[in-house]
């Protein structure tokens, strides 16, 4: 089986010294700084092979991207990828050969190699886990989650609510029927790590931020609860994806797996960092506004409106 | 959940300036040479819950130990590991922090810290994967599977079969009833991984080695066969693990997962690395030798002996 994958297994290189699976190790010329994380996806929670247009090379590239999510998150550049898969004997040969295939085709997109990395066998689902490694430049210009102050703004990367949308329809076996439904699908099972756009906040000065795969209100928790500070989020603002009506926003608020990013930042630094972002043709949105007083209210005009429990809960 | 395993996960420091589980990545000052590794255990193919005196905290020990191995394999320094666990639902609370505490403690052990990770559910079986990332201090002070020659010696750490034999023990669920049978069980369960060895034997001068976890006839082959050599092993000159009869020698050499390493040198290089691995109280015994003829031959005094298939073919 290894011999299959093998093609897929970058060979040694300038930086990448020695790799899979020849020796016990990869070895590199390390950077001076290091970012690096690892996510897993487990079949029946984080995606199911009866989906309409099931795919194993979106699901590789989809293993990469939610770690390389991470790493934009830090504004970090991806370097290495170490991918471990456990397949179920029930997979065929040109199953796992698409899957790798994925695989490398995303980590290639991003500039990252596949330096080594370990497949087994289950009797369960085929569960597959990716550490990513990346560099940073310096350790001041890297984002994250702490620092925030009363008065910053908070902005997001992209439009959000698409793969929430898309996990409802894979989830009640309705293939995409338009291109718009198709949009949502492709958020959920194909997304795009914003590892660009990562660079470009940092380079802009932005210095608190990360990623909301998580959902965007436990992510804006997370940027203020810990300094005891609170916020309000502006619902006519969120930048929906394209096809969701208004009403649907929870979609944007509550629920996971939007790969796009947050930041705070004050108002002059957040419109550099806008403007950079013009140049990657990618909307950094304002939606609220970092305060004092602890607690996030989401303001609909008006009014505030509740946050009620998310309809589908994403086991995680 | 996440806040039940924070008590084992490192907090930032010197080296690790970014932990989990605060920001999307874990973020640390770099080596100018990186090792880095992954290696999964799979419930039912690498473990059961079933067996004799089962420990999580051992278990968690054991996740880190066959990564350790793989760094040890290459005479690398462990320094950064990141831990991705799929738990059934079914588990105890007690048993994730006994896993976890497992883990913890052996990356202390061996000088290592807990820089991130995953904690996802699974409707199959837990499945827990580590990368494990090390330093090494030059680009030739590593341990490579080529560049052996004809004439070198071939040596192994430690004793052979014990892991083999434990897992027989395990399967066939018999409490050891003796210290032997407890050793041969705690090399499965409970393996010391040889990184201390690994660094004696790079500081010694060996450069051609590796773990044998797959298997001594198979690390053998891979010393030899990339490069069209061959190799003779001496039967009688395997140190065999405690308690094990001579005829039971095939333990040690088809079966897998004694984490020992293996090396090859010309003989004076040899006896500098068996001087050094002494001052650790681990024998380096030479077992046979690198030859220009291809194929991996077996000795048993005047006689070559045949591999048969293993017993019990562990699946991987």
């Amino acid at each position: 089986m290894l011999r299959t994958i093998a093609p897929y297994l970058d060979r040694p290189s300038a930086n990448l010294l020695v790799a899979a699976p020849d020796d016990d190790a990869a070895v590199w010329r390390g950077d001076p700084l290091v970012a690096a994380t690892t996510d897993t996806m487990v079949e029946e929670i984080d995606f199911r092979l009866e989906w309409p247009g099931f795919d194993f090379r979106k699901l590789g590239g989809r293993l990469l991207a939610i770690n390389l999510s991470d790493l934009a998150g830090m504004g970090a550049e991806p370097r290495y990828a170490l991918v471990s898969i456990s397949l179920p004997g029930t997979l065929a040969v040109a199953d796992v050969r698409r899957l790798y295939r994925g695989i490398a085709e995303q980590a290639h997109r991003f500039g990252c190699q596949i330096a080594g990395g370990d497949l087994s066998g289950t009797l369960g689902p085929l569960t597959l886990t990716a550490t990513l490694v990346g560099r940073l430049d310096s350790r001041r210009a890297m984002l994250r989650r702490d620092g925030a102050r009363p008065g910053w703004q908070i902005a997001v990367t992209g439009r959000l609510g698409g793969a929430a949308a898309g996990l409802r329809l894979l989830e009640s076996r309705v293939a995409p029927a338009s291109a718009i439904e198709r949009g949502w699908v492709s958020a959920q099972v194909d997304p795009v790590p914003r590892i660009a756009a990562g660079r470009a906040l940092v380079k802009a000065g932005i210095r608190v931020g990360g990623d909301i795969s998580d959902g965007l209100h436990r992510e804006v928790e997370r940027l203020v609860m810990p300094q005891r500070l609170g916020a309000t989020i502006d619902i006519e603002r969120l930048p929906l994806a394209r096809g969701l009506r208004p009403q649907q926003w929870p979609l944007a608020v509550t629920d996971s797996e939007d790969f796009e990013l947050i930041c705070a930042a004050p108002q002059a630094r957040m419109l550099r960092a806008q403007r950079a972002l013009e140049r990657l043709r990618l909307p950094l949105t304002v939606i609220g506004e970092i305060e004092a007083r602890p607690g996030i209210r989401l303001r609909h005009g008006e009014r505030f409106e509740r946050l009620e429990a998310a309809g589908y809960q994403h086991f995680r």
